[in-house]
């Protein structure tokens, strides 16, 4: 996260609570699925193919995809993704982000749109279904309700947000952000691309350039959803480990990075005494060995990524070392009592050592609670179909649009195994019978 | 050092005594400077002026010089140095590696002349002193030598070794170490300027263009000496913290490289639980802390001065640390017990985070003893100077030129205090009086 984009979360307000007002829809479409709704079954081998077959916009050859948001191959997907929901009766939307809202009409169209919402942006040396699978589910949804002619009660609308991965435009889940309130539209327009050194690409000219930059809002407020659902891969190995299929995703974790600088001694490794030096490195392992100490304690996560020393010679004592500190954990209470250990313990460490510790908060995320109405619609639905036994309530350790729109609307997220855990890989991969 | 370097290394023969047939001269020069040299005083202005003149080429607005080996500011102070001794009764050989011998008449014309060398060659960001101060040592020892009319019993040779640093042309020392038959001639040619990336400007082709292309073999057995002496900065804090002027350097201590890889998995730091993790840089801190133990133990020195993490995102469980090693001892068998635990160690520390460890001995150079008639030479002159208390009898921690020089002759040094312990850097110093 840029220095840019920590002034924008410093300047967003974050309201908490989905508005009350809109709880009432979810609860009348869960009672309409109760009653009303007949057991649809999606064809796995038509989103399998669906899946594969657009993958061609970007494939490598390791089976993944190399799709950043808004360059030639995320316009074409985005162009197959209007005239296949055109196609199915949908009419299309795309706001001043480029997120395109493909909305289904339901018999009442006073309601807004439930949203079924993901992203169709890979990273550089991504997979095909990290964010791709919910975009793609929602369609099959459509082509299940379109060959039933099903008709549901409030619209249905099937987004594609824009840059969910921040691997082109340095921030992650910008568009769904910039909807849901948090991020203001000039910071995110003025997102240079990271292949232009001159920074005279930026997300709104090549918004332009590719024909997606809308003139509606991007705002909850004058495109509003009444509640939004995300289906995504898991991205870690608790679902396979414990052999379920289904994950009903009650929130999301608080998460964020430190950037720790320890400054020590640049000294001859020949002839400086052990007693005399002052060695960021001795002082920076001894950090991490105990920053991991203070995750286990807490039942939370920490990875130390990144790490650089200078001035990078076998032969001298390194008088500077820089690393990341990414530190999670369900709460953001907990979280925060783990930073605060984490810092007195890192200048405990630096002063043993004769070396100095700077840390510096660069983000943070608290930790979001999905709305119960959505969990349990996501719960009784998952229940269905993978059985008691099939299911496991979870928090997500990594950030998805869904995050954003949880500002502002009822929210939940369905996951499916991820084999192995691995993601953002060309390895990725879930079975269609998972999906 | 570079993988030609070690196989340099690897080929050539190393001999660990100094040939006994020229100990005798070593043994009369003694007896001569007991008998018949009055004590002669330098002439520490004279001295102090040289070295800061000369300072003009390379000198960097932070106090340093930077004057990498065959460069146009290198041909100017060698050109300044064969004009000064020539004018100081010298005559002057160029061996085939550009290293310049300076030779004052002795009364026995048959006997090798005594050496007292190091070199003109600086860091690229290095200080006024490291070899300078020994080189132009040699310069003021003619003068003061020159101004009392004083004829030596051997000749004594003044010497500029070539790409002592190694910064320019990436083996340090090699100039002294192709004299002493420790690398082959065409190997040191035939090493590339480190800022041509196209590797088409050598050692060999800088020695020709700036006219420092001797025809001379660069050979301790074409051209003799019959001893070598070195005064040198510590480069360490030893002689500063504990108040001596002198020390009397009794050989240098055992040296090397590791360098370590840790393999590990490549996982998303927001969803891999803690224990399924394969951590390469946990692994990696937990062995820097580690290693330190064991050089602390060993009363051995350990340095890890490079690290680097892949694939460098604050997000992901780095999958692979590359780290370097630098261990030394002054037994060499104390070192290699030192390695045989540090390789066992890592094993055992790699397994317990579910990683694997690649551990590579990519240079090492064995300790080195100084021949005690040169100790004793410079112990007796030390002591006449500095009184008893102000000596210190140590071990170099650092690779000088001397080290060559010792294999084939007996070598001793002589130390003088480092401000701070600092070297390679534009903050070295020590003063005149110190000289």
């Amino acid at each position: 996260m840029s220095t840019c984009e920590r002034d924008a979360l410093s300047e967003a307000s974050l309201p908490i609570r989905p508005p009350s007002h809109l709880r009432k829809y979810v609860r009348a479409l869960a009672t309409a699925a109760d009653s009303s709704v007949p057991s649809y079954r999606v064809n796995e081998k038509r989103l399998w193919e669906s899946v594969h077959d657009t993958a061609k916009w970007g494939a490598t050859p390791d089976g993944g995809i190399r799709r950043l948001a808004l360059t030639d191959l995320d316009k074409a997907i985005r162009e197959w993704f209007v005239s296949t929901v055109k196609f199915l009766g949908c009419n299309t939307k795309v706001d001043e982000m480029g997120n395109i809202f493909a909305t289904r009409p339901g018999k009442s169209s006073s309601l807004p749109p439930i949203g079924i919402g993901s992203h169709l942006d890979t990273q550089p040396a991504g997979g095909r279904y990290d964010g791709i699978l919910g975009v793609l589910a929602g369609v099959e949804i459509l082509r299940v309700l379109e060959e039933n002619g099903h008709q549901t009660l409030a619209p249905l609308a099937i987004i594609d947000w824009t840059n969910e991965e921040g691997a082109r435009f340095n921030t992650g889940m910008v568009s769904s952000g910039v909807w849901s309130g948090r991020y203001a539209l000039d910071f995110a327009h003025a997102l240079p691309a990271a292949e232009d050194k001159s920074k005279a690409t930026t997300l709104k000219s090549e918004l332009e350039r590719i024909g997606f930059l809308g003139a509606m809002p991007a705002s909850y407020k004058a495109n509003p959803l009444s509640s939004h659902f995300e289906l995504h891969i898991e991205q870690g190995p608790i679902l396979e480990d414990e052999g379920k299929k289904v994950g009903i995703v009650t929130g999301v974790q608080s998460m964020g990075w430190l950037i720790v600088t320890v400054h020590g001694e640049n000294q001859h490794s020949g002839t400086c005494p052990m007693a005399r030096r002052a060695c960021a490195l001795t002082s920076a392992a001894r950090m991490i060995s105990r920053v991991e100490e203070i995750a286990l304690a807490a039942d939370g996560l920490s990875t130390v990524g990144v790490i650089n020393s200078w001035p990078q010679s076998p032969a001298t004592v390194p008088h500077k070392v820089v690393f990341s500190v990414d530190l999670s954990h369900h709460s953001s209470e907990v979280r925060e009592r783990m930073i605060a250990e984490t810092s007195e313990e890192f200048a405990r460490i630096a002063q043993a050592n004769k070396c100095t510790v700077e840390i510096e908060d660069i983000w943070n995320s608290p930790a979001v609670q999905f709305h119960p109405d959505c969990i349990g619609c996501v719960r009784d639905a998952a229940k269905s179909v993978a059985g008691e036994n099939g299911v496991k309530e979870m928090v997500a350790g990594a950030g998805h649009d869904s995050v954003h729109t949880s500002d502002r609307v009822p929210t939940s997220m369905i996951f499916v195994p991820s084999k192995g855990g691995i993601s953002h890989h060309p390895d990725e991969y879930t079975s269609s019978e998972q999906w």
